[in-house]
């Protein structure tokens, strides 16, 4: 019997800004996205391949997609937990889902879904070996 | 008989700031949203009820869920059209639909649902007469 | 005698957005620095060289000195006129100052100041007619 | 004999974040301020008073001056450490100045005056436990 491994998570530690504030008195809701980023460039880089490195060896992952669920205000100073997973990595396709989290508190959740191409925009295949250390089935040397 | 209005549309024209570029060359995608904020607050104008005036008057509209589906990339200096509407006007929740057109071709679609509450956060009830002027049933005195 | 002629203005619209605002109900002083790049290039692009072309010939113009002073609050929703003046134009570095206007107010005033590089960071001349439509000297052919 | 002590300074560790990029391939320059911001929260917090206590107290800090000098570019993924000193308290006016560093290497250097107020914007008076916790004249009790 094989046992399906969950997916490995990265969590990143962000305070919020003042400058990411806005008149509501809370962060506004554009700033998860950059949260999210910032989540995500902690999970490659966790895994091996921080997106640094693949931006230099030709691949980038442009949004095609993303969402975000607000559960709760967050506010200026608040230390928050950003969890990012890859729940989808395909040769051309990866898909990522993040938690906001204030210590118990889920403050809001969301995805992104990228498309691997080369920096002119041409549509590119991930390495096999990028696609195993995303996935968590193998280690970085 | 009657006959369905199609609810109106505020069309918002933006360029790309340079602070909205990233790395790729192209406008980063958190931008959309703050592209999707000002058409909202366009067409909030446009019905008669501007959306300073609305919080002044104690309704503030917070993102509860945002989405956003990039077909093509925006680039720096680009002139950019964008079009909002309000597909649901209900007394605690609003719907937003958006669409990015740069001339004839579809840069992004996205939408954003918005609950009605009290500057501290309680719902709050729109005014009937709110309601109607974004639904377009009426127009401004 | 000859006489000075005053060096040549731009102006631009722009609106305050909700996400420039913060917790203090005003825009947000980095949003000025946003808002002067946006000056900058309405000015270059008036005065004929497009600081988009101008990338795409090889020429950036980093700033390696910002500097703004805010005299009074901006608000959510504000119409501001922004002035941009380039006061020096030199081969290799650029001076730039701005004005952000409410109506008949002034709301902040501000400077930038460029050095002229090659995409990857060396030191490059500005071509004599790119001087000249900068300064004002010139006009577009 | 007495001696000068010198100002205390507050160490901020951020990250430069893909959004905050722009396409010249570099941190933005409007970034600084926000991260001059995050270092100025620190320094607050560090010394005592944090900036989110001021404001429940009624103290707000708005920027009146800012300035930046940009020694040399910050890339995507550095890990910078931010400097901030006050290097004036005074009753109804604070001067900080920071320092941009990457490992040994100063990437900017700035400033930032600020004013003391109330919500509304009337001036207001520091008391002077806060002031002489900003000076590091006593510890936070």
């Amino acid at each position: 019997m094989s046992e399906e491994k969950p997916p490995p998570v990265a969590l990143t530690q962000v305070r919020v800004r003042y400058a990411e504030t806005d008149q509501m008195g809370v962060a506004h809701h554009a700033s998860y996205l950059v949260w999210f980023e910032a989540a995500r460039s902690e999970f490659c880089r966790q895994q091996g391949c921080p997106y640094r490195d693949l931006e230099k060896q030709g691949y980038t992952l442009p949004v095609v997609e993303a969402r975000c669920r607000y559960r709760t205000a967050a506010f200026y100073d608040d230390e928050l937990t950003l969890e990012a997973r890859a729940v989808s990595v395909r040769t051309r396709r990866i898909h990522f889902v993040y938690r906001v989290m204030r210590r118990g508190t889920l403050v809001a959740e969301g995805e992104t879904i990228h498309l691997v191409v080369a920096p002119g925009g041409a549509p590119r295949s991930l390495p096999q070996e990028v696609i195993a250390l995303l996935r968590g089935e193998s280690r970085p040397s």
